[in-house]
């Protein structure tokens, strides 16, 4: 048993290691300005990525005709056509079929669920408004590691939030990311990016994070998440467990966020 | 107030009187062997559904090429396709690149959830098995029968169903269907269809049901739901609320589904 743990700790830091050293190098493809070997329509592509992630255009914005973007660029037509399709295929931009190619909106921290009275469908969704609580270093858990393809231990950021609606304290979050994987993330960092870490990720480091896999279940608080959320009864809390993806695939973040349900519902569209 | 609500519930009952009514319609031209007309794609459209629903393929089965198609039913090729669109935009064909046309799968009773042990996101999905409880006649909440654009207090099918996964029951279902919108429900012909209300309305009613809105929340078990989930302790469960369309974006069906949720999560992929 204890062999095989080592075993799978260690082919869990290879793992590690590994994606760490290939996104390296994507990255330094990414953002270097010397001539790269990679196709054109590829570089094109990570130009233009950049380009949305800095916010050159504001979501639903439609981007320049493929024909000005060539003109632009200096390249053909085809190879921006290429890099266009391939940023569609990605969920950076969505097209409209007769009408253009436009920019996809980043992954709300919500991702596709809102809040509404219980059993009221049609209710206009609340949108809460989030406050940064702290952000500080944690050690992954075994769950954690396993989800991120990390050691166990490994080194993460936590940013905890907690969730407003009308100034009443609704859900509490704790996201974690690896550290390493991103330029460093600290409360003041997050604040310049309305507290999203989302943002921060997509705008700084060039990443657009998607909606991974979602576990939802019930639970009840502990002492320290009751006077986070001011509670002063036990009341069962809806806790939703959820990953974030980058969008070549790799997960880069697991959030566990804590949900008041007496009064609200988490609801999400088909 | 008084006069609000009672225009409210006209309105809602002349809703409910004309969705019924166009269903009417629509279903006695879906299986009258007289000539209609409508267009000629839409007729084959309907047959092709007819058969699709009553099984004639299984789900993921190749439908035969058009042209066999066409050649079968006497009708043109362009006919076969039209037809064959329309099948693929409401959900009950895909098609597969170079590859043909497939038999899209009905809804499965878990939507696109399943049981997983709470943090584990790799781990293989559990797959309850469903007892039927009872199958008896309700009225219709406020809350049913807004979503169902019913008159309050509208008599339902009630459709109760226990869950259990390797014997031990992890779920419980309230299902709410309008009397009238289909034939008769009850306990035997449910269990003709291996207890699965979304079977039956598929080959006996023609009409496929797919997932609609969906609410999670946590509660504390009453009762009633302490005995039929053998729960000696009181423990928070998971709520899921959900509403089944048709195809046509008919609201047809109301689900309320209590979990157990210490040992077991229930996830969804992106």
């Amino acid at each position: 048993m204890r062999k095989q743990e080592d075993r799978a700790s260690v082919m869990s830091y290879i793992r590690y290691a590994w994606t760490t050293l290939k996104e390296r190098c994507k990255n330094t493809s990414m953002t270097t300005d010397k001539p790269s070997f990679q196709p054109l329509y590829q570089q094109i592509r990570t130009l233009l990525a950049q380009r949305i992630a800095q916010g050159e255009w504001a979501a639903h914005e439609a981007l320049p005709s493929e024909w000005a973007l060539a003109e632009s660029l200096g390249v053909s037509q085809g190879t921006v056509r290429k890099a266009l399709t391939d940023l569609v295929d990605e969920g950076w931009l969505y097209r409209q079929q007769g009408k253009g190619t436009f920019v996809a909106p980043g992954l709300n921290e919500w991702g596709d669920g809102h809040l509404v009275t219980p059993g009221q469908f049609a209710e206009p969704p609340g949108s809460p408004v989030p406050e940064l609580l702290s952000c500080t270093r944690a050690n992954a858990s075994e769950d954690i590691a396993q989800a991120l393809s990390l050691r166990r231990a490994a080194p993460l950021f936590r940013v905890r939030l907690l969730w407003r609606l009308a100034g009443v304290a609704v859900a509490l979050d704790d996201a974690y990311v690896p550290v390493g994987r991103f330029e460093e993330i600290d409360a003041r960092r997050l604040r310049q990016y309305g507290n999203s870490l989302y943002t921060l990720l997509e705008r700084r480091d060039g990443v657009r994070v998607r909606l991974g896999a979602i576990q939802a279940r019930a639970t009840l608080p502990d002492r320290e998440t009751m006077t986070l959320l001011g509670l002063s009864d036990v009341e069962p809390l809806l806790m939703i467990t959820r990953l974030g993806q980058a969008l070549t695939g790799e997960v880069v973040e697991w959030r566990e966020r804590l949900c008041r349900s007496a009064r609200w519902a988490f609801q999400r569209e088909p």
